[in-house]
């Protein structure tokens, strides 16, 4: 299994990305179409927030179709708040791209993001379908990964490929998000596509799972967006037997879309608004999942742990108490901490009680620009991995200055 | 009723506050007495974190006792994530402090605030045991606030009286907190008193009633500490009629007792670490008690909203999403924003959608050092309110710059 940091395109998917008129800076691409010449089925999450946006609503909807043939997102605006009126634009860019692509408007996952309670700009976006539609090639995914981009500092592209039974698959994604980033931006995005042969229900069932270790394991700030959403569409390229059941080919699948989408979230941790670093909770020896899962997540999301990440502060006290107010059950007294990078290795905390250690090494460790956190519970065999990043005076300035 | 912000004396009360040497700083006092002359009743309250400290152990099953006739706190060191040892030194405190006051250690309640994972002191705290008893007096309540102190940044005293048919109550308090403080520094305590002649049970339940609309509603950084913890203690010397069923006087009692700590609540969340504004939340018209404890909560703790503040952005966006993100079900499309302070009234966004605003008339209300949301739901009967802090460069520096 080979994971790249660059998209690798896939036979019978085509994209565009242009610049419609929705952002100001007309040097920023703001209007991304993906579309795919061969039926393909997707698998979709959508934000748990109940104030979703427009899009969310209709696209939720469209994902019951068998076939989903083209996803249209704009950035620079979230269509959120915007009530019947946002309804009705999500729809109007759906109907208009499915005529222009010869599909149904069913087959059509819209998404949106950027400002809130602001309509989008839709005479603009309509008319600028055409030319976005007339610029899908195989080669525009490059254009589109960029059109999806709000306030990130950088492309977030990812690749996999491996052999499944003599057959090459590839699976290539576009992530987007920093943080809830630009006053009243908001938003994680991913779209996926694989030539590989699966149902839908199977494909729907890989992403599922595969979101809850990855997309679902990071915290920048802890907020959720009213926009997320991660969409993967499959096309059958690949000419492997339909993956029906859950055996090993569903597992190998499945794997590879797992990494895939971690290495994905990975990139949207280390662009967290104001980030200077990365941080990874690697977390075993829980007594159970929901254990291992609840405490790592409390960990990589505390305010406190994350300024402490950026002071290089090794301080263990802040790791411990927010695993004990996750909600999860355990004995302080069996936990072990470690703090590790390519600085070294620095243990903190031994079953329960604080370890001295030396201020050099702390800082050598601590200063790295990707910092584990290793956790052992000792409680049994449930282990879990969150990422993240430290809290910044950048992230303050971002999100508290955009007015003033 | 009549709530004021300072401590008044209560017949059979009495404290003391000294510096016994667990600060470095010899002008900190950093141990309290409280004592009660008469029999005392307690209700308490104890941090669910799951990695409690030593003393909350002790105190908890301590709390159990009938009677409850001491109070002894030391700042400066958390007992926490000590192990046996800081369970040993924990009952060490209580058992020679019930010695020196000629009572049962189980009539002691023992807390600690300050550093994490290093052991008390315990020697140089049982030898100013002694100093501390012997300078209690009916007018060491100034003492005794300054000395549960850690980097509060002002003392935070608290008295409400009413009349109860006829006999004069007062409920005086001290508390202490401002967010998960100074790196390996946390906590949020209260401790009150009062003359009221009320059972066991009900005063405990007054107390967790209290709370939950109270303390509980307060968040400086979400991050819940392993030494958090409220103990009332009632004497009985006002002489009314014992109160031992829930009736009207129990219902004077409570509603003073909530006043009393919503006022200590707001001063914790005024003194957040690094705040410059008070901010509160007053969410009207829920379907239920729990959705609106549940937006509120999420509103006052969303690092975003928080951030917004500091930078006085009307950024109403980030209020409806953490709502949305908040668990509960409700109708984005009802809900009513508004802000307001000494510098005017602002709506932002009505029936689900974004209302047009004076920009001069929001910086003059933003501005301001204590800042309402308003929220409406327009869904139900049920209210809620919750207090905070913006989230300043300040908290950053304070949080993460201690080790650097």
């Amino acid at each position: 299994m080979k994971i790249t940091n660059q998209f690798i395109q896939i036979e019978g998917f085509k994209a565009s990305g242009i610049y419609s008129g929705i952002k100001k800076d007309p040097n920023k691409k703001d209007l991304m179409v993906l579309y795919s010449e061969l039926p393909a089925v997707s698998g979709n999450v959508f934000t748990q927030n109940v104030a979703c946006a427009a899009p969310v609503h209709l696209s939720k909807s469209n994902a019951e179709s068998h076939y989903t043939q083209a996803i249209v997102v704009n950035s620079g605006n979230a269509n959120a708040c915007t009530g019947t009126q946002g309804d009705h634009n999500a729809q109007l860019t759906s109907s208009h791209l499915a005529e222009l692509l010869n599909i149904s408007s069913k087959e059509v996952i819209v998404a949106s993001t950027g400002i809130i309670g602001v309509q989008l700009p839709i005479t603009t976006l309509i008319e600028s379908l055409p030319k976005a539609v007339a610029s899908l090639s195989s080669d525009g995914f490059e254009n589109a990964s960029e059109a999806i981009l709000t306030t990130d500092t950088f492309e977030k592209k990812t690749s996999v490929t491996f052999n499944l039974n003599g057959q090459d698959i590839t699976i290539s994604g576009m992530s987007k998000g920093s943080g809830m980033i630009h006053p009243n931006m908001a938003t994680m995005l991913g779209f996926f596509i694989s030539n590989i042969n699966i149902t839908k229900e199977l494909l729907q069932k890989a992403v599922s799972e595969s979101v809850s270790n990855s997309f679902n394991m990071i915290s920048v700030d802890g907020d959720t967006s009213t926009n997320d959403m991660v969409s993967v569409l499959a096309n059958g390229s690949a000419g492997n037997q339909l993956i029906d059941t859950e055996g090993l080919a569903y597992n190998q699948f499945k794997d590879a879309l797992s990494l895939l989408m971690i290495e994905s979230a990975k990139l949207i941790a280390k662009d967290g608004e104001g980030a200077t670093k990365l941080l990874e909770v690697n977390l075993v020896g829980a007594s159970s999942e929901d254990v291992a899962k609840k405490c790592s997540k409390a960990v990589i999301s505390s305010s406190l742990v994350k300024a402490a990440f950026f002071g290089n502060d090794a301080n263990w006290g802040r790791i411990v108490c927010a695993m004990g107010y996750s909600g999860s059950q355990f004995n302080v007294d069996k936990v072990d901490v470690a703090f590790e990078s390519q600085g070294g290795l620095l243990k903190v905390f031994e079953q329960g009680a604080g370890l001295t250690f030396d201020e050099e090494l702390a800082l050598q460790v601590l200063k790295q620009d990707m910092v584990k956190i290793n956790i052992n519970m000792n409680d049994g065999e449930c282990n879990a991995q969150a990422w993240g990043c430290d809290l910044t005076y950048e992230y303050v300035k971002i999100n508290g200055e955009y007015r003033s």
